[in-house]
């Protein structure tokens, strides 16, 4: 048997998922090195409070000082689980130049800076890896990266938020409203303290915009990507959306479309039966539809200590593998395309609109009519009966440009006839 | 920008499959150049007879002597269409001897042979991939291997057969007996001229060997599978489970327990809410439960010329990048360790027993006198009006050993009030 390698990592972070990490890495070392061939260690953990205790890991691995990281020759793979943009940015960059390989869960800095870290680590010849980054321990980085690579993929799409999936499941299955919702999911700890990343959809737009790059071969930021979250979704819509058999789920979208990438999370009605339908709690799934794949998804847990250091640890062994046979850099994830992201206002939908209305003559052909005349075809109405001289309509319309739509939404808002426009929901 | 290495491909078989990856890769062998800075070519192709017409490849290529690519030390990856054992076992082994690379959608070469042919590429460093020989398109072998090698992986099944699941949807949606549901498989071009291989679940048995192989790293052959197909179901089974809030699925499963492998093709009675319950029609989906990552699933199109071909020609990406970088046979797939597989009789299973049984007093208190006194315990009884002096019992049990509940079945046979097993079926 030859003799093992040893390949040492430095890690940045302690928290869940570093403490996962850690304890994987720990677990799986023997079978790690029947894998791979190399011996793996955590030789140093950068910390931020020396004092705190860390029961199963040794003093003597730990330390506040990020040059200890950096400086140290022996360290081949850097895992980086702070989060944040700095100093995360910075010090990847910095070990990436010193040699090392970097393994990273960090969406909200690749979501902004992945162009500058993909060069970056081609420069240098090392692995930058993330599958961490999207989905938690769901493999789709790789699949996107090397599967599905003889695929010309068009549209990548799903649920990739576990809370807002959560909270949608309770307000959906138990007639729960948001608040009550939320604070449920607080208090199992799917929700963090602040959580409007997650209910804002900023946490589902980063994962958007880096499936999004990896997909179309093109730059695609957070900023490109149009965001909408949850926070106005009441239990009424999503018991309207049960009348015409769907489902409301907040989804990540990336198209590639011939006018340029659409890149938006937004709610959204899909079908009872669509498979994203049946994807409950604060369960992740990804759907990819490739020329020749077709459709392709992938589902698992989005979150969680474990699931996420699933993640970060096969990263780690692709590393080690890639060390071990000289290889490290071998799959690029720099983008080889210039795709223009599409005008928000250009993008075609189909939409769930609710209005509260007068109950009167006339006031269906007027809302209807106005709809007609900015381009937009209705494939379905539904006017309840009045309560106190008001009716409530459910229209679903035909696929529209937003900006005839919002046109179309500005002259209705003016109508005496329409009191309130209570939802507007996009239809998949 | 650094001159590409150019790459040639010898394709044996040029079917349904072959014909796919030969379009795929001219199709893609621009964007291939970006993602891999490799000139990928199928420079020679394997058939059988040169005489026929085949449209869009060049007569030039074509070759039915297998030394013209044996012999070519041009071609770096052997891609094996051909299906069968021989003469692909003797093919792919001189292929990887000569130092070629192989690429292989073969499921029954590698569920008898695998260990063999893991051994030939290791001791040659060349790559062997196969991620289209279970699961089409989907990816399952890649995750297993790489993006999930940080779990101790103890479950993986699911739906890996699209000709069943296609009959089964129509038995269960359209209420069609089997006959009749194959017949309209046969006539869409699901289920093949002879559909043994399909119905009687050895198609399903092949794959569950091979991702039984590589999830537990042990050695598990198509001999070790215990087999069902799916002959035997009626569309009144169908009706009685979804009474139970049931669907049945023909489920390959695999199993790392304490004493041993299991692993087994079955219909088996899955939750009408589990995610695998809304596979439909001729889809695929598995699901693997690790340690670290707990439920992931995998879903897509298990078969169709280009499905089938985007996971040949991801895996033909895969070692183009690993002969740029001088680093194929990076990822052994040989087994290190030796777990025994379970003998069939000690796999412990909870069962779904329908009975026609005479309509008099006392038979029910027979029935399950029989089953409690072989150890097995009943969660549910349902016993529909007799007819004709006949009764139907649908009986739920708890676990139990495979021989006790053998047992029971042999005396309730005998038994003169029981007059016919109808069905016997596994609960997942």
């Amino acid at each position: 048997m030859p003799e093992l390698k040893n390949i040492n990592i430095g890690l940045m972070g302690l928290g869940t998922v570093g403490g996962g990490v850690y304890k994987l890495i720990e677990r799986r070392q023997e079978e790690i090195e029947k894998k791979t061939g190399t011996h793996i260690q955590i030789s140093k953990v950068l910390v931020r409070n020396l004092d705190k205790e860390r029961p199963g890991v040794p003093a003597s691995v730990l330390t506040d000082r990020w040059e200890d990281i950096l400086e140290d020759d022996d360290i081949d793979i850097v895992v980086e689980v702070t989060g944040g943009i700095e100093p995360a940015r910075t010090r990847i960059i910095q070990a990436l130049n010193a040699g090392k390989n970097v393994v990273t869960a960090n969406k909200d800095l690749i979501a902004e800076y992945g162009a500058e870290l993909f060069e970056t680590a081609d420069n240098n010849g090392k692995d930058f890896l993330f599958e961490a980054a999207v989905a938690g321990g769901i493999p789709i980085i790789r699949p996107l990266k090397e599967c599905l690579a003889g695929n010309e993929i068009t549209e990548v799409m799903g649920i990739v938020n576990g809370t807002t999936n959560y909270i949608l499941t309770r307000m959906s299955e138990d007639g729960m409203d948001f608040d009550e919702a939320l604070a449920i999911a607080a208090e199992l700890g799917y929700a963090e303290a602040d959580p409007t990343a997650d209910i804002e959809g900023y946490d589902a737009g980063r994962k958007v915009a880096i499936m999004a790059s990896l997909a179309f071969h093109s730059h695609v930021t957070f900023a490109d990507v149009d965001i909408e979250g949850i926070t106005k979704l009441t239990a009424k819509d999503i018991k309207f959306a049960e009348n015409f058999g769907k489902v409301i789920k907040l989804l990540g979208i990336a198209k590639n479309t011939d006018e340029g990438i659409e890149a938006s999370v937004h709610p959204v009605l899909i079908d009872r039966n669509h498979p994203l339908a049946s994807v409950r709690d604060a369960f992740n799934a990804v759907f990819v539809h490739g020329d020749a794949v077709d459709d392709a998804m992938f589902y698992g847990r989005g979150a969680g200590e474990f699931p996420t250091a699933s993640a970060v640890t096969g990263d780690i062994i692709e590393a080690a593998r890639n060390i071990a046979s000289g290889c490290t850099g071998r799959i690029s994830c720099a983008a080889y395309r210039d795709i223009p992201v599409k005008p928000a206002d250009e993008v075609k939908d189909k939409y769930f609109l609710r209005i509260k209305a007068a109950d009167r003559p006339g006031v269906m052909a007027g809302v209807t009519g106005v709809l007609g005349n900015n381009q937009i075809s209705i494939t379905q109405v539904v006017q309840t009966a009045a309560v106190d001289g008001e009716a409530e309509m459910v229209i679903m319309t035909d696929e529209v440009r937003r900006k005839h739509f919002n046109d179309a939404l500005i002259i209705l808002n003016e109508m005496s006839s329409v009191r309130k426009i209570c939802s507007v929901i996009r239809v998949y």
